[in-house]
């Protein structure tokens, strides 16, 4: 039995994918329990009625990460939990061919809270989820539970937005700080969790704006480098080859002709 | 001079009031820059041109904590980050008068990330702010940068659906974890931050949502009977009474006749 339980809808990479990602990168053991179990392995967690329920705030929404008696919620949260875990390193490395080697060697200690670049990492990825709850709201923009058909003309205006002014002002904050980092990552000191963040930002969006980010990425070189570094990883890239890696459909990132376009 | 810097847009709580209040109900000393030097000191945190920035990322917005050469960003991270350098106790029971003292003693040492509860905390807290930000998009539905006035049809829609559905989902899950705990807080162990952001919640939720709170409040009597335990709190009281406190105005949390309703 693994360790973790990971704790998710089943059918999309949605939220959960942060999670899947940073464990995938770390080669950490993980049990994806919707897949194995099914989507009600959901309701425990949301009713409170989970093993070990009393010691653990019951979650608002999936995902949730079981760790024997312990049930931590909210995405960045479990990174950051798992981050002061995980021992394994995090090589984002590119394969045999790649040119672009990192000098910086991937740290093999789990995160911890004396160390600045804990909370940095952190920042990072509370950033780049900003974002990817923006490009959630771009087809649901005044209502979660009701249907897109019926918000249509307001995710127009959202959408809008989103392609116009957020993406280029939250892809200019990672540009910046890439180009302030010698090691090729967002921090100085080597990769972490909000670099495969990032990868996971970027790659949704071109599956849902493809016209947006074919305009927009270039001007960017430095998070296309890190995409495609990421993309290339071996443990990353035998992840996205493996049925494990879930489609895009209809969780975060979707894909709508007419929200899409080049500005 | 204070330990902590924090930086912040002058004249509004806003996301800042989530740290404010951690810093007053722990007694720690704080600069509110913004108040002291004006609304300038932002310039330097979002441009990157700001001492020891080669060891920080840029922050993508305020707020931002300085504790000397560290600087922090994401108001959820920069709780966390002061949970574990604060030792001081965060006492929030009421004054002499309270006849419902916890008999849960308020912990004296930082944070930990060997204790589960640190994590709870900032689940409970990110849970909170989703709330928050749910509340900002009630009168920016479409576009953070343009004119209420301007999307006022969506601001509708959205506010709706805040009242009628969200509002009641947060409430429900906040009242069911504090009937699971034992300690009249969010958690079993006694006051965290979480408390105090849950406090500030609804505080901002009373004021931009006056007709709905009276309705709806009373239907989660523990969220309630802690909102009051706060308010009383001596420390907090203080701050509420003091200058320090800005007012509500045109922040997160705004009064617009037409986007509040009983339901």
């Amino acid at each position: 039995m693994s360790k973790y339980e990971l704790v998710y809808h089943a059918g999309i990479p949605g939220r959960a994918e942060f999670v899947r990602l940073y464990l995938e990168a770390t080669g950490t053991p993980y049990e994806d329990k919707a897949l194995t179990e099914g989507q009600d392995c959901i309701k425990p967690y949301m009713s409170g009625e989970f093993e070990g329920s009393d010691k653990n705030p019951t979650p608002f929404a999936v995902p949730v990460l079981k760790d024997g008696d312990v049930v931590i919620s909210q995405t960045p949260n479990i990174l950051l939990y798992l981050a002061t875990r995980i021992s394994a390193p995090l090589d984002l490395e590119g394969g045999e061919n790649n040119t672009e080697r990192s000098t910086k060697k991937a740290k093999s200690s789990p995160a911890s809270f004396n160390d600045p670049d804990t909370f940095h990492a952190n920042a990072l990825t509370l950033t780049i989820l900003d974002l990817n709850n923006e490009v959630h709201d771009t087809h649901h923009p005044v209502s979660v539970m009701s249907y897109y058909e019926d918000q249509k003309e307001a995710a127009k205006q959202k959408a809008d937005d989103v392609r116009k002014n957020r993406m280029p002002k939250f892809l200019a904050n990672f540009e910046k700080n890439l180009a302030k980092s010698s090691s090729g990552f967002l921090l100085p000191s080597g990769p972490t969790y909000a670099d495969l963040a990032l990868f996971q930002l970027i790659d949704g969006l071109k599956f849902a704006f493809p016209a947006r980010l074919k305009k927009l990425l270039p001007d960017y070189p430095k998070v296309e480098a890190l995409y495609e570094r990421v993309k290339k990883a071996p443990k990353i890239k035998a992840y996205l080859e493996s049925d494990r890696r879930q489609k895009y459909s209809m969780g975060i990132f979707r894909y709508y002709e007419e929200l899409d376009g080049e500005e």
